[in-house]
């Protein structure tokens, strides 16, 4: 009756300068909310973009994503997430592999959807607001957004002084609870990862982690062995 | 760094003629997708409809249900889970108690929506189709519906015969993915628990098991540290 | 070739704290847009909520209202309304009585939508903001919604100086037709009977008495011979 | 207390080619569910076409019935009603004149949206199916409708034959309930007028009369004391 | 191979006010873009309004255009297009008419939304700010608009200072681009032409030019020889 | 005032096996509707995918055709056109340059909902239906769609017997028009060029060359001095 599936997911980083040691914090801020059984694997791409900030850089991500989504199938991985809060290579993979391919995006805006009528979106960079704006629209979650604002941080200097950073989050985070009257958050960048928990202190609504999101939904798709209908995401044709 | 954390999640059951025995069952069900320090108590309402097949059984059931979340949370309770595929009580829970309260058909909408394109609902009665629907819509998930239909059969009889069921279910299944495009299947009764795992090995399409949608949903709010924040669902007068 | 039909309309009262005398108030404000054959009886629920302030208290007061509505059909009413802003009872009356029942809110929002292109509503408590911007999203109206806004007043202290209650809805009014856009206004309380017709003369755009909408589109009904399908709102189990 | 005003409604025919027997026969249908105290008026345009089936046509019947629209506001009207299923010169009507002009289409859809989930509309020329769909996205009502079909009987031959007639709609409507799932349904020509009441004795969905429908919208606005708002529909230049 | 077509196209000027001179500069206005075989010929209506700022206007002016149409395809005209930025007469023409009939605003919408994700729409009038939210309603380019904002000045007199025009018109793109997301603009009179591509000198979003875009759209259909299908237009009964 | 501006456009081929041969017919094809001063470059990328039937396919395409375009503007190109129906690399194109983008599936899209209500969709493969539903979608053009059908013939084997081709899109027209209501047909793939001006002559709607609606898009656009806004696509990072 229990449940002691043993689960193995695979995090593909497609930042190729992300340290190992950096791997490794966002490695136990994952198991954090994991069940015992569940063993979770980052593994980094060697092509790519160091950023990704730009359908551009999205793009470049998603053609290496979708080679290391095969490699990691073929090693028996159960369960898999790309690593970038765009969702890069989700669609593709989700072609290309049989196993279920986990959005962080499209997971933290299915929770939020749950929680509250209307949530807002931090993204890090001011330019990028339309480009998600559109993602929004194209996983059909628009009836629920609030507005999209951005902390106007390049994505590798997101995370260079934390303290600033959350003080930064908290301010934005009450203008759109006042202005737009969003009533969860969800957070567009992996950046961001570990501070929804601090956040949730000073503020009085619920924010979504990008990281806990996604390996929570891993784990919903592989205890309900559920995959995505390869009558819906044909392979592609080699 | 491992998740320890024990969550107690309350199953408030609003059918007054489920027999002790039917409840362990379906508590045995929840416990085969979950975290060992997960302990699930399956909790009779008192008072209420027999089965839910009308606006009118659903509201009676409804304030039932928030009756009982109140003293589920006053004795400890982690996350509340209404057994019922229309959600009655889940917005009025959110309102009355602080821990989060999970809805089977939201949850098992959110999920289907991220397998596939368009989800097909199967909901046991022909004349509640219309209701459903406006359900889907409630919940902001229209834009993924691709069709409700029904096996007309009464919610109690649902289970007198697996065998039979589980045959109609399948028929149903192939019609909903040639004829409405239905890439994903959202059961709306709880009676449905357990018969996905066996229909997923005779249709091509993921289908989702609405107790499990649920059980998963709630290990999430609770690893995660979500609850519905009360700026939206603002206590009651009293 | 004249209309001398008689009709029998009954107002189905949740809130049980309401004196004979405010009924007799509101009774005599309906009948002032009646037919002459019309007959309006105000009947009070003996349990329920004081006032409908959340889900919990609408779902509390549905349930006693269609209690109520099965013994008026019996006693050969030929329409009723439920007298609440929120539409309790509403859809599950529906389904328990044959003779038509009337949404006030859904009444407002269809004589607004005529009216103008995007109608305001106020509501009187800012907490239920949101709830009512579900509900008109429920009722397909939303595509009509200018902005929701409220005077922050509980509903049982609303009418208790209605020269400041004019000031502050004159005032809020001005700032809808300015910075939202609204020229229409919809009052989801049906403690704000009366007020339209004197704010109507401090403010250039229509504005609908909730009341007198729900008397109005009761006469409809009956005039037209018209009730809900029982097609779409079948019968409840027993 | 009671309701004795005096209305006068004025119901502009823009088909040229109604005798004045014709006429009669329709404000004896009108009469039939007003108020006593309230007066109704045919008055035929002397341009315009003798059928309105096309966009050309109801814009040529715009143009006349605004003509008509301020004659009859300077003779005191107190509301007016363009005698069309296509709501020709409704918009301008309201921007010429200070009294409130009621859309028969309108009224009907706003009534039908409130006693059903999803509407089918039937039209007399199945070459108009496209338009009346684009008419009803631009009232807003979209999200209710089910299907439009037609007849396909030119409107002045419509009545030719009432017997036929009512023998060919029966059929379809219940077509429309079966494969649209159609569970009200709205006529848009006027030419319907008087056998919704006729149809609704051998189909089990609520049919509105176009006729009916607009006359009653007439004395809920004139009851009301509500108009269009001259902020939104602003007086043409001269 | 080479495209050597000839194509005639008539600009139908609605305003009877306009004078030989103007319509000069606009037909010369117009020939800056076209293919070299392109005519384009001018021709103004013997009645109708003197400018179009209501929906009064617009019909009035809609019956003239549809004379006016069926006798320039008598002559061997190509395309046609009315000049004005509410798209009067297209839909009518479109039925009264087998040559393609272009929509000034309908052109200017399906550029703009092809440039970027919202754009902004300015119209001359204030009043007639919802009357143009409406239009682009009915054309389904909704998901497409930030805001329509009006530079306030009739008509007749937009070009009468052409210097301050441009002024007001830069302030105002800014303010939509700061305030309302606005990442393209929409023009919807033909008052305006010639002044984008003097904007865009000045700010840094794409604005089209109304006459410039209803030409390239003629020129469109011409050359890849199509035309709205009769099948949709169906011809008006005479 | 003639309009002689030259201008250079580049076709970029993401197929890397087509010959030269049929770049020539396609850009003999492209020039039949252009301005004599237009020039027209078709350039095959050096690596990609054989055909595009899938997203994976479609980004790998994407990340080449961005390479591409990069050299294209550097060489003086005016505008750029990636050749494929499911515009692959133009939205990371519009980033990477200054220079317009054009999408053969937008501009086919925009074109057609021009011309009538609602826009049938050819695809090749049935297994790409459920894609081309989403890219429609994205494109915010789903309230024009019928439906989207194919023809059920690999990419590269489409032109292999093209009398075959045209009988079988003849019969999916019919029945498109028949059983889906569509008014017009957007083809979203390449491969189909040429063929709507011959099937124009075998049904009565309208059909939209995705080539030819590239290719003129692509001289509105030069003609108008129009290009994406840096605002709305920001340039990528490096």
């Amino acid at each position: 009756m229990m449940n002691n599936k043993n689960i193995k997911i695979g995090v593909i980083i497609p930042n190729i300068g992300m340290t190992l040691e950096e791997m490794e914090i966002r490695r136990r801020h994952l198991l954090r909310v994991c069940h015992p059984n569940t063993s979770v694997f980052l593994v980094k791409n060697e092509f790519g973009p160091k950023s990704i900030e730009s359908q551009v850089e999205h793009e470049q991500a998603s053609v290496e994503i979708v080679k290391q989504a095969v490699l990691l199938e073929r090693e028996g991985f159960d369960v898999l997430i790309p690593w970038c809060g765009g969702d890069p290579g989700v669609i593709a993979c989700r072609e290309a592999v049989k196993i279920p391919v986990v959005g962080p995006l499209q997971s933290s805006c299915v929770i939020a959807s749950t929680l509250g009528y209307r949530f807002g979106v931090i993204t890090p960079l001011f330019k990028n607001i339309k480009l998600v704006e559109q993602r929004i629209w194209n996983l059909k979650f628009h009836h629920f957004l609030a507005k999209v604002r951005s902390v106007d941080i390049p994505v590798l200097e997101l995370r260079k002084d934390l303290f600033i950073l959350l003080e930064t989050l908290t301010k934005l985070i009450k203008i759109m609870i006042k202005e737009d009257g969003a009533d969860v958050i969800v957070m567009t960048c992996m950046g961001f990862f570990g501070l929804p928990e601090e956040l949730m202190k000073r503020v009085p609504i619920p924010i979504i982690d990008p990281g806990w999101a996604a390996i929570k939904m891993a784990e919903t798709y592989a205890h309900m062995k559920l995959a995505h209908s390869k009558y819906t995401y044909a392979f592609p044709e080699k």
